[in-house]
């Protein structure tokens, strides 16, 4: 099955790219904005009309293959990780960046087979770079070879993470509980991109030694876990386990020991799972 | 004087390219580090290689100039604003940044006359943007014009800070306290770029409505400073007074009601101020 997931993944690359197109042509005249969860959980035309674009040309190519993609979960598809082939899709990670034209906007495609994802594929559009990795194959940005920070000591380390868009004071007291731990171990800096996928793409260039967040979904790590893991990371949950990327939560390192400095400091917390049953209504 | 101050902006520009390209060179084979102040306050070679680099050539060309630059003044330079025409260097805004590869590396250079800003340049180098201002004539990237956010709701906004190189408790205390509370108002969400020089690039781009610092330098902020007010946008005191490129804080924000809905959040604290004498041994 090799080359068929080769074929596939290039595909993968190719829509990525032309989604890009779309939300770089959007950004200088549609970034008019829905609000979803809350007031700060954003969506936007140009969201939905991208996961389409997506959906619609895979659709077309492999009629098979099934789909979780954020806006698609958000109108009431489920979300559940199957061994059939699965597109797993954010078509704009970073979308308060995309109604701000903050620089760091992402489309993220990662492709699952036997609950295992195959590629990822993260197309950094502003900055025109496109992240892509195979499972076993190596990670790439623009055709180069990546590879992760060979930092060892965590002082020395810059480390990612988000607020992200929950503002439930009890979750808001614990990022910043888990931040300030961290910032006063101390690290050199405390970066966030506004975009998972990017955070991990930055990890897998080695230029920043860790990102971790609590609240993220499927379809914001799906890619990056790949591109990361293939750059030599690593990928633990936040309490040190296994990952599990139905979790929503993720801790994404160089390597194991910077994952386990940041990891003790960490007051975690476990939102709904992605794969939860719908509630009873 | 005009058309004079246009020639020295002419220079600025050039010099301020070509210590891009010095630092982009650097970034591949010569990142070793050294501290300064502390374990996370940073210098590397090519700060002060950048900074000599632009100093001497300044000297040749306009040799009654005066300078405040950064790595001059860690040398024992004072920092005293005189009404003489003055370059106020900051050769690597966000040298951590420039440690780690993070993609956000500024070299700023504000130019000082009658202890006004006349013009200032900051050169992002890896995104190759090069900001501009000069007083009275707009602010400009790479030759486009600048102009802040209409924005005038803060729930809508999005807000840049550092945790800056200080980690002593109380002033970490003060700062998570003032994030807080913005990220509670709520706001679209809170970012940080690692250089000030380019969160002030952000604000006159329009990507970003407000950034606020206390603990920044006069060199981080003396170009950016001219370019957030000439794309239109407003300087103030954490306080809500007026901005005082020396005391070490700053608010710079689209519109005054931004501004002050972020003072309202802000806990102070007043660092010892740039030009204060030094301590008595």
């Amino acid at each position: 099955m090799a080359d068929a997931w080769q074929k596939v993944m290039d595909h993968a690359v190719a829509i990525a790219r032309k989604a890009g197109e779309v939300v770089r042509e959007a950004l200088s005249h549609d970034r008019s904005v829905m609000t979803k969860s809350s007031d700060v959980d954003l969506v936007t035309q140009t969201d939905q009309k991208v996961e389409r674009l997506i959906i619609q040309s895979v659709k077309e190519k492999f009629p098979t293959h099934r789909f979780i993609g954020e806006e698609s979960v958000a109108a009431g598809d489920t979300c559940v990780l199957t061994e059939d082939p699965t597109w797993i899709i954010d078509p704009i990670d970073g979308t308060t960046n995309f109604v701000h034209a903050f620089p760091f906007i992402a489309i993220s495609i990662g492709f699952s087979v036997n609950r295992q994802v195959e590629f990822g594929v993260v197309y950094s559009c502003l900055e025109d770079k496109m992240f892509t990795a195979r499972r076993g194959k190596g990670a790439f940005c623009n055709g180069e070879s990546l590879q992760v920070s060979e930092q060892t000591d965590v002082h020395r380390s810059i480390i990612a993470t988000e607020f992200g868009s929950n503002r439930d004071p009890e979750a808001v007291d614990r990022i910043f509980c888990s931040l300030n731990n961290i910032l006063s171990l101390p690290v050199h800096g405390v970066r966030g991109a506004g975009t998972a996928a990017i955070n991990m793409c930055l990890v897998a260039c080695g230029c920043i030694e860790a990102y971790y967040e609590i609240g993220i979904h499927v379809w914001d790590v799906a890619a990056g876990s790949l591109i990361v893991l293939e750059a030599g990371g690593v990928l633990m949950d936040i309490d040190g386990g296994d990952v599990d990327l139905m979790s929503r939560r993720i801790v994404a390192a160089n390597n194991r020991k910077i994952a386990e400095s940041i990891i003790n400091e960490i007051s975690a917390f476990s939102p709904t799972r992605d794969d939860a049953p719908p509630p009873d209504n």
